[in-house]
């Protein structure tokens, strides 16, 4: 993920960075990122995530020979400032929450102080980065949640959009405790398990779907799974059985089926009977096709006898709702805090920090947005410090750790932030702003 | 867009593949590329995208020794099979629809034949790219009609799913008609005009708002948007007028002024007057923020003075309908016409060809799909043949000709299938199904 080019930006990044420069201004300045609410709310609670690309983002930002041939072609830049841009390197200061930590709107992830001009050209990316893989962390940890302890193996890959969001989207899944993804390169990437069952071609490419099965279980002969939903499904599963059986008889096991269309919850039922009629409890079910928090949700209250669940199109476009409304927000420059007044679009002004308090078991209580350098007693900060000086103040822990860290935060969040419809929710959780850091907005909005 | 590894796939693949290799399943294959109906319809046409990426990563499909050491670990591979795919080439032929082409579901959009386990692994690569591409094309065009005439620049790159997605958004809707990309890295790439204007945050830099837009102006006198809503949307525009005068008296002009915020139809017509009122008629009045074909419709309904355009995250991410329902089905296997039934996912068996017939004024009439070898009087076949034995046959025209290309079948559609919202629209474009290839599906499904 290094070498991303800096040319990844807004132009008009650049051109105000030219401004900057011409005149002067460059001054130390402090950009906040933070959600904005939506109204009604789609989530309850979000899930930070993309800090670990961020952070190798600035560190190695560098405009190379081609990039400044390609900038001077636009005519819109001096040759001064394409010097400048020549030598150009993040020399700033970050602080972040780590990835996994359960957030909510109005409070900063991210908030870098750095020259403004180095401040201000990052602003394209760390939004793209930082919000796509905060909406799909957030919009998976609620699949895990609603799949009550089933299996859950991320299926996005080809409905994501392009590339880059398919390795996210594993990625940010795996975070939130999927088991699996069927994405190669992701696995290969950070160490994902790869899963995966098989597709309707497979059966089809056979003249048959009985020796389709068996031929699957001849290569596979401990890691099968039948799709049985091509012809019938019901056909299917008795197809299955012979070959599972067949399987047994030569010391091996079938792993489970893959339901991919129909009703599921009465198929799943059908089919777990016709498995267990013939003494093969321990072969699994899994369901695919359209699954979401909700649908899983139904599938659970249902009681339905699915071990499992591939998640695809849905999870990995967020597609009850596919963009953040996360913005990048100056709040400080030059030694002076500052926030503009657009209407439906107020940012906090100054350097903040976020103080979480949590009861004697843990369990979050409420949280506090204050300004940086308060102190909150028996609160913990959620912004720390992940780099200063342009320097990455330690390696991103391992996902595996970080997936951790998430469980974490998921367990101390109490039940009652955890509906999935945030308007069927008893209570948003409270997020508080610090008598000093509101005593700071009125200070502006007076002067 | 070379060097794409392979391992960007679902773990299935792979695995299926394997089971072919062992088994000798070896024959061609043909897999059939289209868009499912949904309902209710969300479009009334699909612009097709990313062809030109699709073939580069089948022209230059190779496992690398890190891909094949990687796919090792797994446990899953044979070495013989591991050896093969070392060897592995893409060897097939590939008939595709012309990025630009409009198109409808159930028709394909683009025919892989090659032998079974090349056919195969490419399938999520292929529904991957071509899917997004399409949907931002499709959502992008939709934009375009809205705006009857006027300009539209492309904002979403902070918004898009990553960076993959951002680029390709810039594309695709520069492909259907955008004047301009904020999108530096995609003017480099594909000689896409850039442009832009100012954020807030430069407003707040300086300590004066009218200082600010002076500033720019002097940077760039002949190429300023002011960003006139950072505090007072009406006090801006004065302010802005101020210093356009005096870019007057110095030679130059300002562009224009961009509103981002509050009731644009109300403000764009108080902030032309008083632009208006002091002489200043050429200065363009710019609108963003949440802007889509929806917004920009109502926009042009009430006849306000908006000139253009910046276009953001609701096009980039395509929002109200944020996933196509694409598919890879294999539709022939080893001389066998090949369909599977399960419910609602049915695909049409054979290789197939996309015949539109158009009127004595080029005006679309109805499309045809039929079996491939068919022949159609007076109709224009939609499907071409772009790859064969793995070569590509002819390089992909530069981006300006497929914006041609899309403009002219844009011209050829008639009115009545360009209504907004389908619901509202009298009919849908008239798709039919030749009686031969109807036949042969009648043919499968007795047999």
């Amino acid at each position: 993920m290094n070498g991303i080019t800096p040319l990844f930006t807004d132009l008009y990044e650049l051109t105000m960075a030219s401004v900057y420069y011409a005149h002067g201004l460059v001054q130390p300045a402090t950009f906040s990122l933070f959600i904005r609410k939506k109204s009604p709310p789609p989530r309850n609670y979000y899930v930070a995530a993309g800090l670990e690309e961020a952070l190798h983002f600035l560190a190695g930002l560098r405009f190379n020979t081609q990039d400044l041939a390609y900038l001077k072609t636009t005519e819109l830049f001096s040759a001064d400032f394409l010097d400048y841009l020549a030598g150009f390197r993040f020399s700033g200061d970050v602080v972040a929450m780590t990835e996994g930590t359960i957030f909510f709107p109005d409070e900063p992830l991210l908030e870098v102080t750095a020259p403004l001009i180095e401040a201000q050209i990052v602003e394209t990316f760390l939004i793209n980065t930082i919000g796509f893989q905060t909406m799909v962390a957030t919009k998976a940890a609620r699949c895990v949640q609603a799949a009550q302890g089933r299996t859950l193996v991320d299926f996005g890959l080809r409905r994501t959009h392009g590339q880059d969001a398919g390795l996210k989207a594993a990625r940010c899944s795996y975070l939130v405790g999927y088991a699996a993804s069927s994405n190669v390169l992701a696995g290969k990437m950070w160490q994902i398990p790869v899963a995966g069952t098989m597709a309707h071609s497979l059966v089809q490419a056979f003249a048959d779907e009985q020796q389709s099965f068996a031929a699957f279980a001849e290569t596979y002969p401990d890691n099968s799974i039948f799709l049985i939903d091509t012809y019938d499904t019901l056909a299917g599963a008795r197809k299955a059985v012979q070959v599972a059986k067949q399987m047994k008889t030569e010391g091996h096991s079938l792993l489970g089926v893959r339901l991919d269309s129909g009703d599921i919850a009465t198929l799943g039922r059908e089919v777990r009977s016709i498995f267990n009629a013939t003494g093969l409890e321990g072969v699994k079910i899994f369901a695919s096709g359209g699954f979401d928090e909700f649908k899983i949700e139904r599938i659970v209250a249902d009681q339905a006898p699915i071990d499992a669940f591939g998640i695809g199109t849905k999870v990995g476009v967020s597609a009850d709702d596919p963009y953040l409304d996360i913005v990048y927000k100056m709040v400080r420059y030059d030694g002076r805090d500052v926030r503009k007044v657009s209407p439906g679009k107020k940012a906090l002004a100054g350097q903040k920090q976020v103080f979480r308090q949590s009861d004697a078991s843990d369990q979050y209580v409420a949280d506090t947005i204050g300004c940086r350098r308060e102190q909150v007693e028996t609160a913990t900060t959620l912004l720390n410090s992940v780099m200063q000086r342009g320097q990455i103040l330690a390696h991103s822990p391992p996902l595996a750790e970080l997936r951790r860290q998430f469980q974490r935060n998921f367990n101390n969040l109490p039940q009652r932030y955890k509906t999935l419809i945030p308007l069927n929710g008893p209570v948003a959780y409270p997020v508080r702003i610090s008598d000093e850091l509101a005593a700071l907005q009125q200070h502006i909005a007076q002067a």
